[in-house]
């Protein structure tokens, strides 16, 4: 970051956790990468005046607002960053694309197919580029795994099996949020973590989700309103008054792969003892790997190359050759959660500056929304379900 | 096992490694507990003369004979042990039971729904006890989680996950055996370790399953004749003289339990690196259960009370107080797969002796065998999957 | 096992824990093993006759006694296994080989180092052969790390570090027993467990320890009679009626290798929570193998050769290539803790018959004594331990 | 932080891997967590110019320095902050405290006990406060071990096993670095991280060691001078130029506790395939807990009060009533290396506010250098070794 580098004045919409995310990775990235350019943290934009101008100078934003227009209209941005709920997005996006600014804009990057379409579409006619938050994909274990599967030692992919267990709704007296309201949020477990699923599927193997055989669950119906609660993970004190939940807990389902893999998906935030773990298993005819983010510093792989010892091998993802791990402490100095943010922010400079392909596209982040689509449209029909009493009464049993 | 114990006289039909373990498990079973009838090895059941007399004399049985009608028609037989390939159970088993045998039937009980329903009948009707051979039963890990559960430590169940995943035929070449032929095995990594999956399900949660939705996958379709083939897990030196492959390689179905609990299952025998990763895990409002056979002395058990110290517990399921391991070693010195049978052996016997119930009854070997025709039935009807495509289609995205 | 296989006709002298052990290990070996000679359970010799009598009829023993010299004395005896007290090994087996017997001896092979020389110079002089009950040498994981380190994947070995930690006297309450008895059973966790760590550490890396430093300790001094308490394990109802504890319940010590390797010794029965923790890593320039016996069936390898995917690889030592498990069932169905007895069994047979050499020889067992007795004689002198006051008080601190 | 919060004006001295490491942490602290005080970066001293104002740029630093005693003359400086190699500490702290300065020291403390004690006698005069920078106390992992031992949940302490676990010089031909060089390191595995367990254990079981007997060990005499080399953890390209290792690369001991519980430690930085393993076990009469670092943000607690589901908890240390966590993300959303700083800078500005003690004091730290002491002391004399084959000699045996 010498002298000579020019910045990158960005606004940031959204002062929630995702807002406090993204600012801490601005921050971050240009002490730990040599970046070409310099993000500077120019703009922040909140809905409460108050809290938005607390919010900046404890983040240390050079301004703030409560009208992200602003954020559009002035000469003096470079780029957008969109941390807002999901039914916000598409318009952000798109006068943002129009007045040709840079866009990183949060998963899931509508809450439909349509929206996402002409976001992508808007995309492809920018000058800015189109970026799409799906931040695993800068985990460094998965983006090694990535490396190993391009390299060719998992070979021809067989089977995906992804899930994503939380447990932060297993309380049914746990509070309502927005997230738990369809109009704010698209959907429940599926949009939220189940999104990342696909997309990390999907961008590990290098092929697209084809078809979808999917169910989805709401355990709890009803919440008790947030107001007695403080801190994420509260209880209400009153938890008979109730606001309902109108998105899925859970949500699962089967998959077949543009390359012929078979998927198995689960997203559910109802696994209780299960904090965060997003997990994803890939086995080909040559290795496998595995992978849980509650170890995110950790890869599992395997290779079927004859050997007398061999095993999945834990690998500690923390090495000078492993994908973004060299910037950082040394090997086996672990990383956070948050710095697959700052990975986001160092790829989305590198992207602004052209020295490599935004990833996701605002196309890929279409894909993954069609695949959220093709889930809730085929949970609607009851008619995939067999039911076993029926298979019971078919005398030809299994053979037929 | 006094003088005054009375003995029970056991035909066993079939040699192979099921044959084996079952003989091991007869012979060991009166040494480590105490039985209200002795078992004896009377009369070894195989196909060829020459090998069947070499089995018999190796494995302790006292005579031997190459017509499983002999097991039948003899007075000094009590119980009859069927261990051959699942095309003949039905035939065996009613014969059996007609003639006033116990019978114990390995697994799956039938090919299809019809035969094990015929099977069922006849079991109600008979005057020996009928037991299906699902050996995971046995496994101490899993009859504590069942304990746990029945005392209500899992509390209200939503989830059940279950994955069999095995890796030996995930190499293409790797010879064809009597498993991969549809009129012998009856189906493939469905039926062969699908089926255990299910039944523990069941089992664990005393809920059948209601419906499914089900994909099944052949993966390689024609595998290298055995001939030139030595040992299970060999290489054929001649890949090229080729049997086709009628069963499926893997399979995978959502589930709903008739108590409401969300079923997610997948049996493969081609996940490269997984040697035989029975796993299940199950999540209700007040903990959850996991369990994974590779680490078969293990139940990981989450208890949701509040506590600053919450966490999957790795309980070492070897302890006096565990079940079946007080007849073994001290704590932490653990059980192999062939203490399953052990256990299988002594249940039998106290269910003879009317101690307990036989369990598995065929009457749940029956449920299973039609959760399994579900999932067959299913799975012939591609329209259960929704394209992506065509999602990506509709106006209205995934709010129609 | 063919009706031309001579018999090898075993005297078993013990009917606790390990009698049982042996008697199970005596019958399974000859069927899934092809044994040069055919072992026949012909006399279990124990203390009480009417015990005596029980165990044989319910182990399977053809004849039994009270007098071990019976053993010996009789023509049609042709070894004698030794599974009593440590204090009796000596005698009985200078008997026994003096009478030209094959000898299997429990370890350790004496409570003195003078005994076991005693016994190593009869052994060297017999005619039959002479092996010592090491049994973790049977773990298969173990066997496999053996062959590991004799084909250079651990290099030239720098670390040995092993703990044996059990907690089963971790209660104060716990009852006495004859393995707290010092004119019993020699010593206290140094004799018992961490003697198998001595004789695992010396026998995987192929070098004897040169010199230790050691310290021991008996937290309990004191324990319950046992009077009042059922099964191992149980706690005694009045807890007032105490004997002392003349062993000790944790040993500690550093070591030399003669090879040059720097090891770190501990074992205890007060860790609490760790039920049979019998564990050992070794460290060389190119590589690292990791083993824990709660986990017996899998070995941690790690390779040090450049790749992108370094890491602990857990083996699963199941397999067909695997020591020992070629004979037992498929891969990923793991064996247990009688399994190793069954091989020291199939080892002894062979050795008798001249195939391989007796391992661990009486030679080897007489190395790990004159290691224990070189750790309590460390351990006597309080010497080895430098006060941090003092150094506190060295004006030269840690240049000095 | 609102703008009546008074600042905390820093100066940094040093600008390596630890000075970049609190960098980090100065700013990030302020932003998370709610301060008595602002943490300003006011003053980087570097010793070269044009780095020192390279470093002051990318960093942050408001200015910079190539002489460290402009941060003690200065009125505008509140607190110094000492990264630099060890042999430098005592000098700094000693004019900072002198000057009025808050100091916070990186560990070692100093490289001789005489050092510590000068320095610590100083901060028991000094009107501002004294820590040292043993990170590790900020594990939220380990934190919650010292609340549960606190809370008398592991009840009387017997056993404090501690390996730190490294491999970066397990290749001989690793380049030479100043870690080790006696000069400046004063000492090699054992200061730099055996001191990080020493640390540890006595500040979980607020126990101080009060004697060790101990054994150092240098495997590679000389390294390739690193001239050639890039990056930590490259290869000389020529490694016949060498310098000589006058430093430990591992060192051993056993302790005895103020308390009477039994320490085993050992530190290496040879340990083949360990990356960075700090580890630590400690076992009580009531219960046990274990951490890796490798696994950060998992504590495993077992709590021995009867229970048919008994085992080790991995306790995911991220939860909002977990020491820090709650400032950052949620639950399952795990933190890195770089945090543990980042709550040192939390801590100490809350001691400089008055608000807690500092934590480690210099008297702890100095306690720590004075076992360092001690290992040394012992590891000079050989003789606390018993040679093996003096002990088989002995005709008294073990009983002696």
């Amino acid at each position: 970051m010498t002298t000579t580098t020019s910045p990158l004045r960005i606004a940031l919409i959204g002062t929630g956790f995702m807002g406090r995310m993204h600012t801490q990775a601005w921050r971050t990235a240009p002490r730990f990468f040599d970046l070409p350019l310099a993000p500077e943290p120019a703009l922040l934009v909140g809905r409460r005046p108050d809290a938005t101008a607390e919010s900046a100078a404890r983040w240390g934003w050079n301004e703030h607002s409560v009208d992200w227009r602003e954020a559009i209209s002035r000469d003096d941005i470079d780029a957008v960053d969109i941390c807002t709920p999901g039914d916000t997005h598409a318009e952000i996006a798109l006068a943002a694309l129009a007045a040709g600014k840079h866009v990183l804009c949060e998963k899931p990057l509508a809450n439909t197919v349509a929206q996402a379409q002409e976001m992508t579409d808007a995309a492809s006619r920018a000058s800015g580029i189109a970026m799409c938050g799906f931040s695993y994909r800068r985990t460094p274990a998965l983006a090694l795994a990535r490396e190993l599967i391009a390299d060719g030692r998992v070979g021809e992919i067989r089977h995906v099996r992804a899930q994503y267990l939380q447990d932060w709704l297993s309380d049914p007296d746990s509070p309502h949020t927005w997230r738990l309201d369809r109009d704010r949020a698209g959907s429940g477990a599926l949009g939220d973590i189940g999104a990342h699923s696909i997309d990390t599927a999907q961008w590990l193997t290098g092929q697209d989700i084809a078809a979808v055989s999917a169910t989805v669950r709401t355990f709890v119906t009803s919440r008790p309103r947030r107001s007695a609660v403080e801190g994420l993970g509260g209880v209400a004190a009153d938890t008979s008054d109730r606001l309902p939940v109108s998105v899925d807990d859970a949500a699962a389902f089967t998959a077949r792969f543009a390359g012929g893999a078979l998927g198995v998906f689960e997203a559910t935030r109802m696994a209780t003892g299960r904090r965060n773990a997003n997990r994803i298993e890939i086995n080909g005819d040559r290795g496998s790997i595995a992978f849980d983010f509650e170890r995110m510093n950790e890869l599992e792989v395997y290779d079927a190359a004859a050997d007398a010892a061999q095993g999945f091998r834990r690998v500690q993802v923390t090495e000078a050759r492993h994908p973004y791990a060299g910037a950082w402490w040394p090997a086996g100095h672990g990383l956070g959660y948050e710095h697959l943010f700052t990975h986001q922010a160092v790829d989305f400079v590198r992207a602004v500056a052209g020295e490599i392909p935004p990833s996701p596209s605002f196309a890929d982040a279409l894909q993954v929304q069609r695949v959220l689509a093709a889930v809730e449209q085929s949970a609607a029909h009851d008619s995939i379900f067999t039911p076993v009493a029926a298979a019971a009464a078919d005398p030809e049993g299994i053979s037929s």
